[in-house]
């Protein structure tokens, strides 16, 4: 490891980018590209070169040979990254051009979109006729897509007619990186020509492949048992995939409020919380300008976005939910679509008839976008529109192919409240709007709780699994426990962890701010981090091919006091240096073998060699033991005469 | 909520006291005293005025009466403390003086001990009278005592003869505390009455009472199934116990190493790690004076102290484990049970047979007591001597009442390594060796892994029940993952939680600095606080009565915007206070209906009021509907005739 990398790699800070979103004022935030340490972003091309996978390869420094013996090297581990050209430094950003829109080409030739001159939305033309938002918008010269007329552009519906889209083959790329060919590394290591076995996980219904095929994948989205959401608006997503046969995903939630947060801000988390993993990003913004919040954070995302339309509607009436109306709501949906929005959180399983078995709970209707609806269905004692219009929004889904997430309005907000009537007779619902929604080729997900107590999370996913005929599920958390405000990403990264081992295919944070305030930069990296180490256990819980790889890798670095490849392997990198810098700060420390813990003159991971020489010699008096065995025996049947059969 | 009690809660480092070990340098370590924000220490007293059981008080505040009607009062959450006296504004603190020896009169009066002139171990004598050590020794003026000759002073021999001890009455109260007194307050609370449920949870062939009796106590002594750690030269111990049908205990590390620390740092960490809700901490000092670090650490602990006694003994031989004897380990474990030890790790598991199993490992033998027990096994290609010895052994536990942790020499140190035949192997012995100190009425508790992937936990509960008849179980974690070092109270803590569900009754703490370097206070917190989450989480799934009290009370307040009770409630309330404050600073937001997340205009919570008029109109409409329908029954009924059989 060369000085000049660890200096390199000493702050994730060393190379920013300011980001300038209104020339008005001086800007309040920043971009962090540099890639990790000892990383570097490879691409896997697939069967046309616009298929280009981008992945992060960690190259590892080799093992000391024993006794002065060469070292052996140590093959580079290749692992999944949602981090987009942020972390290429081959790629110039900027924030104010956006990303390149790399799906452009596949959208188009499809020959199923048009152009429109502008877009159709009502208050979106608003927002673009008014100049005293010139100072804050974003410049896109390019026009929105839609279907052509009775055209159906979602992924589910190519799928269901046999096409395997590019998208989905660049899944495929995606997904198997991380299995069969690590899985193939780590047989060629010498731990594991030694005899350490890959255990196998419980599926718990699943059936994990161990190679990806674009086909598995169109399969897949077909059954309705994962989503691609990759809105045509939103050329510039690197396609990924949701589903209970794929790597366990998170999703970081973002976005302003009334009370907090500019543009800048909200575009500087999104490429934070990608470069620490998260798959997809929720827009939760409440605020002001969220219109022009989501077209910035869109136009500079690889990731998938979602949204929760109904909070942007409330805006428009003045934040009084008895004045929502349908039109008002449609007319959002198209809005957001047309940016390029590729999943809706849509609450239309908050029936009018369900809202009274929330009255009798600790904590009611703890989902903003639950309580909007019950509270109009209340108002009006009609009906939630969302679910008397649920057709008219499959229309739209389709047109733009933006995926639901179906939204569980009625969660328990508390562990007394967990696996309630409210939650289930809603959970019923929902199932029963995955196959309307299947009936159009709309994709859909599934989003779950909340606050459960560990012995009930799996009834949760067996149920989901059932109702809902496997459509893939979205939980947030759950949390195990309600005495740990402050810690909610840990009470929750515990539930996070088994209901993705069960069968959940995203996990959305949960930060340690949660029920305390708005999470800053550092709280959105603490939870993403808890998420991955959910998302992964999980994995691992769940026997994925492959997975177990990376740990691997990491434990024999440990092993050999290899304490760079350690470090580089984490996945937080700079967090682990710096703890054990801490203690040791000296370079020379990291080629030691010894640490902190034990100290200089005694270590456990030293006295395993001897184990080893130990055990070898062993052997070597065994076969030396065997031989003489088959020699006096040879010696009896010669006594003996020799005769085979006596 | 006034004021001033705000003010007192902003710090928890307003009342501090200088530990001063050493005259002749300046104390590099503070004690923090203060009481938790709205907290009092309150006593419960026993059958006898000594037994005087100390639980910590949460005042909480009224709940809003709607419309102008009077506040209704909420009762008051009386918790767990394992905080000691350090948080007893009565009670002065002087770490030079130690604790209160409040076992003092319980263990003279049973009539079976005996008071020495000087302590009997070698080593102790040549450190008592090593003048250089006078400056940092602790001026203890009580003798040791030991069992009188041919008796035996264990907690698990009292129980067996059917002798209620007074630590077994103490501990009764202390566990029921948290049980149905709070059920109680709970049923009387205005939630409970409108339907909120008490979810049962799965007890995995535990039996958790309602109700803890003394006997209950003296009975799962008696069996094997839990121990009270509680040295007869540890008097100042407020008693606690191990055991599956009890609260899930946690344990935290302290102690220095050849690279790092100071007696006063260890000492402050002892008292900052039970603030925070350590059941029992473990001094694994392997540096300078480690005789005198324990003196102190002891004398100052409310909470049983567990060593791992192979580590001072390796320090007497000069750090070599072939120079071990079974002399210098023997005269060790005196030495460390005259001080007040109340656990010993012990390795007597790691047999030579078991050692060549560890070769083909990923990453060998990670336990630095296994690895010494291996190494001194290889070198003398002898079977270890704790395990020839074992008798022996038992003999001296009996003498001072020290409880076995029979070290788990050979767990797993990867996700690879997880559940393999070293493992299990050593398992096995260690099985049979609970079976012989159980024939000397020793105490006895079993050490687990590790580094296990989710699907594996329960295997490894399972076969330790099995194989050590119900023993406690006592593991540190699991990690889930390997792939997070920086984050291993995380990855740790979900295995931990799992594995407390699962049954085992304490789970051994893993601070952030896991693998990387020692903990400093910091760390110590973190790793406590997140095992506090797991073993809450844990109890919750077990479904111990009592545990959801405070999740409710934590929950209800969070509905009703009782913002200082929710901080108040919360593990580590200046923390949830803090990160409330970074959005919302002012003191009237502590009062506000509303929170940063959703900002003033609208709340989720509100809008759950409305629900509740709702449902109440509803429910009048329902009774006018079922009266009217019996009206018309009874005139359909009046005009067939009135015959009842038609």
């Amino acid at each position: 490891m060369s000085t000049s990398q660890h200096e390199q790699s000493k702050s994730t800070n060393g190379k920013t980018i300011p980001v300038v979103v209104d020339n008005n004022h001086t800007p309040s935030a920043t971009l962090t590209t540099k890639p990790f340490p000892a990383s570097q972003k490879v691409y896997v091309t697939g069967s046309h070169p616009s298929v280009r996978v981008p992945m992060r390869e960690i190259t590892l420094t080799p093992t000391k040979g024993p006794n002065g013996s060469p070292p052996s090297p140590n093959p580079s581990v290749t692992v999944y990254d949602p981090s987009g050209p942020y972390t290429d430094p081959n790629v110039t950003i900027n924030v104010r051009k956006g990303l390149q829109p790399l799906r452009q080409a596949w959208i188009t030739q499809r020959n199923d979109v048009e152009q429109l001159e502008e877009v159709t939305s009502t208050y979106g033309r608003q927002r673009a006729m008014d100049a005293s938002l010139d100072s804050i918008r974003f410049a896109l010269s390019r026009k929105p897509l839609r279907a052509k007329s009775g055209m159906n552009v979602t992924q589910m519906h190519y799928a269901r007619q046999g096409i395997v889209t590019p998208e989905m083959e660049f899944i495929a790329i995606r997904e198997n990186q991380a299995r069969e060919e690590q899985a193939e590394t780590l047989r060629a290591n010498d731990h594991q020509a030694r005899g350490v076995v890959q255990h196998p996980g419980q599926a718990w219904g699943a059936a994990i492949p161990s190679h990806i095929t674009p086909e598995f994948v169109r399969d897949e989205v077909a059954l309705g048992r994962a989503i691609i959401p990759s809105n045509i608006n939103h050329p510039e997503v690197e396609p990924m995939i949701i589903g209970r046969n794929f790597l366990v995903k998170i999703n970081a939630n973002i976005g302003n409020s009334a009370v907090t947060s500019s543009i800048e801000e909200e575009v500087e988390k999104l490429i934070w919380s990608i470069r620490w993993g998260s798959d997809t990003v929720m827009d939760l913004s409440t605020g002001k300008n969220i219109h022009e919040t989501r077209e910035w954070i869109i136009r500079n995302s690889p990731v998938p976005i979602g949204t929760v339309p109904i909070y942007q509607a409330l805006e428009k009436v003045g934040g009084k939910p008895e004045e929502l109306t349908w039109e008002i709501y449609r007319d959002t949906l198209i809005e957001q679509a047309e940016q390029g929005v590729d999943y809706f959180t849509i609450h239309a399983g908050v029936r009018l008839a369900y809202v009274p078995l929330t009255a009798t709970r600790m904590t009611g209707i703890v989902s903003r976008g639950g309580s909007i609806h019950a509270k109009w269905c209340l108002a009006h004692h009609q009906e939630n529109f969302t679910y008397t219009h649920f057709e008219e929004i499959c229309e739209i889904m389709k047109t733009y192919d933006v995926s639901f997430s179906l939204g569980d309005g009625l969660r328990p907000g508390s562990i007394a409240d967990a696996n309630d009537a409210a939650q289930f007779s809603e959970l019923e619902t929902l199932g029963e709007l995955t196959h309307t929604a299947w009936q159009h080729d709309v994709q859909v997900m599934i989003e779950g709780p909340g606050h459960v107590p560990m012995h009930m999370i799996k009834e949760n996913m067996d149920k989901q699994l059932e109702a809902c005929k496997e459509a893939p599920f979205y939980t947030l958390g759950p949390l195990t426990t309600d005495i740990a405000p402050g810690y909610d990403h840990i009470t929750s990264g515990i539930g996070a962890a088994m209901i993705g081992w069960y069968g959940c295919a995203m996990l959305c944070y949960v930060t340690p701010k949660e029920h305390l305030g708005l999470p800053n930069k550092e709280d959105v990296k603490d939870g993403v981090i808890a998420y991955k180490i959910s998302a992964h256990a999980a994995d691992l819980a769940k026997g994925h091919p492959g997975a177990q790889a990376r740990d691997n890798a990491l434990s024999k670095a440990r092993f050999e006091f290899r304490w760079e490849d350690q470090f580089n392997l984490s996945l937080d990198p700079e967090t682990a240096r710096d703890y054990h810098d801490a203690t040791l700060p000296d370079q020379a420390a990291k080629g030691a073998h010894f640490c902190s813990m034990c100290g200089p003159s005694f270590c456990s991971m030293k006295i395993t060699q001897d184990v080893r020489d130990y055990a070898d010699q062993l052997k070597v008096e065994e076969q030396e033991a065997i031989q003489i065995g088959l020699k006096e025996k040879s010696e009896e049947f010669r006594k003996a005469g020799g005769e085979i059969y006596l």
